[in-house]
């Protein structure tokens, strides 16, 4: 007679054809259940867009198939949830995930498509806010060749401390763990000339090598454009999460829709929309100037199905504080809502 | 007796490790003289940064000293000019230069590293200045991920036409032949979700497939950071010069500095400096706000020695004009004298 523990057994042999691990291994069979003759499993992928996915479902129907008393295999197909995806791209990337240091509850990725629209100041308001909250925080900064965290919280950033367990993340003022190229060049100012894989391994070790210990909540700043830095955060990064900030030029709002379809296609959860650059107040007289135009986030969150989070205005004082490595002095009262939000979506 | 028929032939059989083709068809050879036994030729190189320098420079001194009556050789190794890179390149894509339909005199790159800054802005706004002094112009955008060309110059952009011989680029109101990915994806908000190899054979195409015909100037808008496209552009396009957009943020600045000295590192000529975004005007007061701080433009420009061709202001009528694909209504007197300046120093 067929029972759970032999299919179990013979799904153990079919393996990933991109790590090689066992789909059992990978935490990828869920819900294996036998009736008579009737066998019935669920395959859980990591994004449901894999080019892989019909050629697992295949191995694993057929190596079920081939045991003796199966008389019809049924296998659903579903997303993994964000743990199930920790799991699975712990074990293909071959660290052992009961030894890793790291521990991470929620990732969320700032992205954008267009450049300039804020999202570093966005991935940086936002770790504040949780960290106010009491969280624990850190921020990866994952804009390879244009990265702006570090000028933005220190004035003087201190050099990442290596040991033989992995690098440890710079500490901000208030606690923030923080990790950029920009930390381990000589100059700020150095160029990185580096083509795609280069880019793609730098933050998967951030990701990975980085001794970020244990986290509530890591932010990631993701730079512009859909090409392999985010390829590589949305294929090789748990994310529970994308908060998308866009400017109110119409210009910007469709390279945003553009990311938004990215993050979509590879399965990535939409947290919400924020609007940066809204409007600026003239500090003679105190008119409200849309110096982009009108905003049109609604216009774009209502397309997607995602919420509008808020509106940062254009604010001389924000590039000041950017500029001289103090944003953890910037009043938090506008942020702090849009925190709240998210905290909520990424807890859910 | 050696003479310089047989240094010649000798250096025939020397080819370029990469593309495999002679030096001699590379047009890499100059100079060649003969007094006595001793050779004295010159190394012409596309960019004096490239990895093969020395090997190429010794391949070439062994052919020579090889030959019967040689006692001693002298190399000497220079950068190509502009003219001489155009056919280095065109031999070396395999492409015959003398049946190209393309004849293109200048190409100049706008750059900035950073994104949002305006660098799509001030490659129109150039490209139309140019224009109006009544030169054949091109605008090539080179930022395949996050394309804003086709939305700042058309309200309904036509879809390129292809011939046997390659595709014909899209000419605006005034005449400007426009190549963007944009114009070939069914919508204008598609994502192009592309990992870096792929980026670059767009670019190479744009280059090389486009039908640009006889252009005085092709305008080359270049997307954020310092990865594949800028890099394919430096490598592949044979550029008269880069012109750099910056925004007053010294954040911006950073980024900017690392956008020049790759464009240094790369050999390629520096033009200028734009300072897009400088201040805003209020419309019911007439103050001038200072959004992003004040202009570090003057600063960067004396580090790298490159002249400060302009400052333009946020208006909140650039943005109208971007966004409903009327750039070609802007007023050009601003840019004008931006253009006489880059027209001088992209002819020297």
């Amino acid at each position: 007679m067929i029972d759970e523990e032999r299919v179990r057994g013979a799904l153990e042999g079919v393996r990933h054809p991109e790590s090689g691990r066992s789909i059992m291994e990978l935490g990828m069979v869920k819900d294996v259940s036998v009736e008579g003759g009737k066998v019935r499993f669920t395959l859980a992928l990591p994004f449901l867009d894999v080019p892989v996915r019909d050629q697992l479902a295949r191995d694993a129907k057929e190596a079920v198939e081939g045991l003796e008393g199966v008389e019809g295999v049924e296998v659903d197909v579903r997303e993994m949830t964000q743990r199930e995806r920790v799991h699975f791209f712990s074990v293909q990337e071959g660290a052992t995930p009961e030894g890793r240091a790291n521990d991470i509850r929620h990732v969320v990725a700032v992205m954008s498509g267009k450049g300039g629209v804020g999202k570093s100041l966005v991935s940086g308001l936002l770790a504040l806010a949780l960290r106010e909250k009491g969280f624990e925080v850190g921020l990866l900064d994952a804009d390879i060749t244009g990265p702006s965290i570090p000028k933005m919280f220190f004035r003087r950033p201190k050099r990442p401390e290596g040991s033989h367990d992995g690098i440890l993340p710079v500490e901000s003022g208030r606690g923030i763990k923080i990790m950029s190229i920009n930390l381990l060049l000589e100059r700020e100012d150095e160029a990185v000339i580096w083509r795609g894989p280069l880019i793609s391994s730098a933050i998967k070790q951030f990701w990975r090598d980085v001794l970020w210990g244990r986290l509530d909540y890591l932010v990631v700043d993701l730079p512009p454009g859909t090409s392999d830095a985010s390829l590589t955060v949305m294929q090789a990064v748990p994310l529970s999460g994308v908060v998308l900030v866009t400017s109110p030029q119409e210009l910007a709002g469709m390279v945003v829709r553009k990311a938004a379809r990215m993050a979509r296609r590879m399965g990535a959860p939409m947290l919400g929309l924020v609007e940066n650059m809204s409007y600026a107040v003239c500090p003679k007289c105190g008119a409200k100037i849309e110096i982009f135009g009108p905003s049109r986030a609604e216009e774009i969150s209502r397309a997607f199905g995602i919420p509008l989070l808020g509106r940062i205005p254009l604010d001389p004082r924000i590039s000041e504080l950017c500029d001289s490595g103090s944003i953890e002095e910037y009043p938090l009262e506008r942020f702090a809502p849009i925190a709240e939000v998210l905290v909520r979506r990424a807890s859910d």
